[in-house]
């Protein structure tokens, strides 16, 4: 594999499984980076890390009582993620933009719409869906729907594969 | 790497380190579906992810007080394990089960069945069992035990490993 | 890959992205097992995973109020990080290392200390140290420092890789 890295395209897959900021923006970080590298780089949003494809505003879609529980409680977007650590009553995300806007440091919400100009391979996991109720009119434009085969057929020729 | 990979088995190996329901999930779906691609698949249960291999009855073994503590501290089987997200002082583990089985989708426990039926390589930590005083009457039959070093010679060979 | 596994040096690289003691206790047994193994290892340790590298006491660097503050509420090096699990108030990190001692299991500490001697390099995110204002003075000697670009360039040829 070593010896002929010149000659290929290297290839980058993550599944994205948490619904945490600070994980995700790990996430999209390492993905933009391999991109810039011309990596092909797949991310699977699979359980909470839909969340973060979630368009930011109400989606009037038609759901069941539970399906519409889910949607209520689940973070509405990118920027409504909470942290995995120093959470703090909801002071610990706003202390960690703080300190990301004084240093021009990305959103998450930017790192995605890099993400999306790279063309970066952003799937949401389908049965996920289905599970928790999610439409994909509730979701970004430009996201692929596909399930865990999709998934291996990319990871299983990656270089770097990852489950944040 | 990626020019021969119609000539050779692949292989994926997993990690399970966490003792959440949701993450096991991902981790025996991803399992199975690599089992089913004809991959050599090994989970290594080490820390909290050996909960999901326990018992779910009470096994009565002869421990000392800090190991018994532990013992029942710890979930008993995986429809035991919590959730790594809205949890909800035990209603999100209810409600996801409840969505589970309205759209069919396996439980852990059947997600962990197929693995055994599909011969899915499933290793034990000794070192973790140790330190935890678990024994192995307390855990499935059929389960391997090993240590790290075990767990590397499968891994560095592997075209997928994660750590969940 | 696998046909000319036994002429290459194989590589081992880990993200460290948490702060838990057991996690961080993992990445550092797979590591050090790695390293024995005769694997070229780095471990990457971003966001939480960075304070398992701060030195026990408080060392005096000009720091603004928000610095100051991150500074003050994250732990101070490997002993003083929690849980993921059972952390029950600070109970589960005493119970866990009572039955370490009682074991001979390496502490963290000690688990780091191993890593330098095999010379598995240990790389702190920069832009972490950046975000949460953290100094080079308040991290371990022999520290490396660099970003994503880093990462990517030695994972890329990793035959195990894992994000933690």
């Amino acid at each position: 594999m070593r010896g002929d890295s010149k000659l290929e395209t290297k290839r980058t897959t993550i599944v994205l499984f948490s619904g945490d900021y600070d994980k995700a923006m790990a996430a999209y970080i390492i993905a933009n980076g391999a991109a810039a590298y011309d990596h092909e780089v797949t991310i699977f949003h699979t359980f909470w890390g839909i969340n973060a494809l979630r368009k930011q505003g109400f989606v009037p879609v038609k759901k069941g009582y539970l399906e519409k529980m889910f949607g209520w409680m689940m973070p509405r977007g990118a920027e409504k993620l909470g942290l995995s650590k120093m959470q703090m009553a909801g002071m610990g995300p706003k202390m960690i933009k703080h300190v990301m806007k004084k240093h021009n440091a990305l959103t998450l919400t930017q790192l995605i719409e890099m993400a999306q100009e790279q063309e970066i391979k952003m799937v949401s996991c389908t049965m996920t869906m289905d599970l928790l109720g999610l439409q994909q009119d509730e979701l970004l434009d430009g996201i692929e729907y596909a399930g865990v085969a999709a998934y291996l057929a990319d990871a299983q020729d990656g270089n770097v594969n990852l489950f944040i």
